[in-house]
């Protein structure tokens, strides 16, 4: 039994099947696909309003848009991208901050994603925030403002003292250094889904047999023993030998478990808490930035907008440029209104590209620490001091009940394929346990 | 309408009453209390499991133990305390520790309790583990150590890098001071409730007009909008106009509301995890520490045991010696057997006390953090970096849903007396909303 239809319970769902045993996939939207949403304004401009690219080293993904036939382009790029850094416009960042960036890759060497917890300095590592090892490098207060915001921002979807050097660390460990993360050509952001990102799940599903994905079922208590398990959703009741729970911690502890999950199981779901990003949508008559020489990509150490990017998908009837906010800004804009939202954010785009970008036909956005079935993104970490402690317990099985999510991957950790990683690592589990 | 019936709860509940207003508590298990329980052994050894202390500036438990006719006693301290700090063994703590401890109490005066995010550092210190700043002052490790683990341990229940150096001086804030935390005499842990501080809170029970106080009812639902609202729990459902959650944080969250909580809520509540103490009781015959001059209190910067303190009520057919385990210690003990648990509790005993420690009657011992409708004590703590983000929305209403709980205290947080002030507080909120 499995419990949430994203990308870690498609992916066990999956494995499972193919070891020949019987699988019922419970989902509590009335969709797949988790983190990810594809959505089309009435002329047809599609907009990814969750996760929507994948890079070259993920493989796992990679395979499944082969498997479906899905085709893929890369991630637009007509111009140069804007580095908007200490009050200058520059093309490229400037050489500190990427000597800064080796120095964490450097570091994140010294992690086994398997086990951060071993790593030599994992304690003092794990005591202190990014934030705090930053300000004890020797970079200049810009060098050390851009890359919190890069790093903390784009990559952990969070402000630089919510996660601790050690589980920053160990998220770029995780990914194979820096430069596979943050890059688009070669890196995380190099390529995006026709169809929009959502559709690889959608293909996950539709390959299920009839009657194995329920939709619209939230679970909401699993009672277990060392012999199986008993879930009871809104509507039903299902036995099963095994259960996965696929769904983010946070949402994970929302589930009430009888026996109730042992001591570090549930303190290690409470301390790590979803991501804090809010991503927003601009869409014009045309990508008028393009005109100007401009990518549409732009990293910022000010302003309301860590970062941007040019997402209009080929053959678009118009052109969208998506913007990414983090930290303490995503937390003071969801205290304004809409308008006041919007205003923010297009004033901030035209300071990037123009005045033309101040004029959008729709401005649009989706708050994933709104939804219910979420509660943030883009994925959650643990929370200083928890990494070493904790850690170990957020995917060690409780009896019958074993954990997925990429919270819980090892490789590319909070993305697609560390969440379809996850997936098949619990089915293995849970294959072990059934000497399949 | 109050979900929970520990001390915020029933605090409300009279507020409530006194207004004339019609109430109904709910609560999840078929007792009162909250984080506290009195157990007795066969022979009618009194052990309180959970919270015990009542301190001289905390007036409003005063005045409910004075209302109830409670009768109190100080907590025994027959001989000299034992510090036990960079292998040396102390009646007090050198003269260091005292200094390090008045620079914390100095920077807690620049919070004002209410709005720690005012604070003029507080950005920074929000950036910061307790941890780091440790290691930023020029105290020696060894003090360093012991202050880490006496505040961090035996104020906030955690390790030193779970809370923020904001956080950490905010909870100093509400108190008052460092002396009014830490202090037996004259501190928080002055008094003792003679028949256990359970008691307290059944008698503020027991005073509620029949019919009011609904046990073994978990409240699983919220339905609600700005008119009122429905509240499901296992077995019934109930009409509010005004619906007071006076539940821990992460217990808060895991409550179905509909609509969802806004952003904001719950990623307050996603960032806030109860403390991980362990409380340990060893009964003995009698009190053999105090026949070699000790008191039965101790502190420690090494060992399992942070703190002890003898915890024999007057009267009691044996004696109580309780240990108190924090933050690393508490949770390597939490991956240990129970024999293992005691014998390395009890060796411990053993170092501070002599090798009569090491045979005790009786071994108890309480996981908070196991408890279903607790799950952690003493209580929970925004994460670094979330208290001047997210810190304002912990107890912000929404709609007619209001928050009580120790943990949006702004006095004595954490404590009984900050649990009615978070009742009294949200019992005024909807008061002043339905004009009464």
């Amino acid at each position: 039994m499995v419990v949430g239809a994203g990308f870690a319970g498609l992916g066990a769902a999956r494995e499972l099947l193919e070891a020949g045993l019987s699988v019922q996939v419970l989902e509590a939207r009335p969709r797949v696909g988790g983190r990810t949403l594809t959505r089309y304004l009435p002329d047809g401009t599609q907009l990814d309003l969750g996760g929507q690219w994948i890079g070259p080293t993920q493989h796992r993904i990679r395979e499944l848009v082969d498997h479906f036939g899905i085709s893929t382009y890369p991630t637009p790029a007509h111009g140069d991208p804007v580095v908007d850094i200490g009050g200058e416009r520059l093309a490229s960042p400037p050489r500190e901050v990427d000597s800064l960036l080796e120095e964490i890759d450097l570091l994140a060497l010294q992690i086994t994603p398997e086990r951060p917890w071993d790593a030599p300095e994992a304690r003092a590592w794990d005591q202190q925030t990014f934030a705090s090892w930053l300000a004890g490098t020797e970079y200049s207060e810009t060098v050390i403002r851009y890359v919190a915001r890069v790093v903390s921002g784009g990559l952990l979807a969070g402000a630089p003292a919510e996660a601790s050097l050690l589980e920053t660390l160990f998220y770029v460990a995780s990914a194979g250094g820096i430069q596979p993360l943050m890059g688009y050509e070669g890196g995380a952001q190099e390529t995006r889904i026709v169809g929009g990102a959502q559709s690889i799940a959608e293909h996950m599903a539709d390959e299920l047999p009839p009657g194995v994905l329920r939709l619209a079922e939230p679970v909401t208590a699993v009672e277990y023993d060392s012999a199986g398990a008993r879930l009871t959703t809104t509507t039903h009741t299902y036995t099963a030998s095994r259960v996965i729970v696929a769904v983010p911690p946070t949402l994970a502890a929302r589930i009430r478990y009888d026996p109730p999950l042992p001591a570090l199981s549930d303190g290690a779901l409470q301390r790590t808490p979803a991501g804090g990003a809010l991503k927003v949508h601009a869409v014009y008559p045309a990508p008028f930035w393009r005109d100007r020489g401009l990518s549409g990509m732009s990293t910022s150490d000010s302003g309301v907008l860590t970062e941007t990017v040019d997402n209009t998908p080929p053959n678009s009837p118009r052109a969208v440029l998506t913007g990414f906010v983090y930290g303490d800004e995503a937390v003071l804009l969801r205290g304004r209104s809409l308008e006041e939202r919007r205003r923010i954010v297009l004033e901030r785009l035209g300071e990037l590209f123009g005045d033309q970008a101040l004029s959008p036909d729709d401005y649009v956005e989706f708050d994933w620490m709104a939804e219910e079935w979420t509660r943030g993104c883009f994925s959650g970490h643990l929370v200083p001091g928890s990494t070493v402690t904790f850690g170990p317990a957020l995917r060690t099985p409780v009896e019958v009940v074993h954990w997925a999510s990429t919270e819980t991957a090892t490789e590319w950790n909070g993305y697609f394929d560390g969440a379809v990683a996850s997936g098949r690592r619990a089915a293995e589990e849970v294959r072990a346990a059934l000497g399949r």
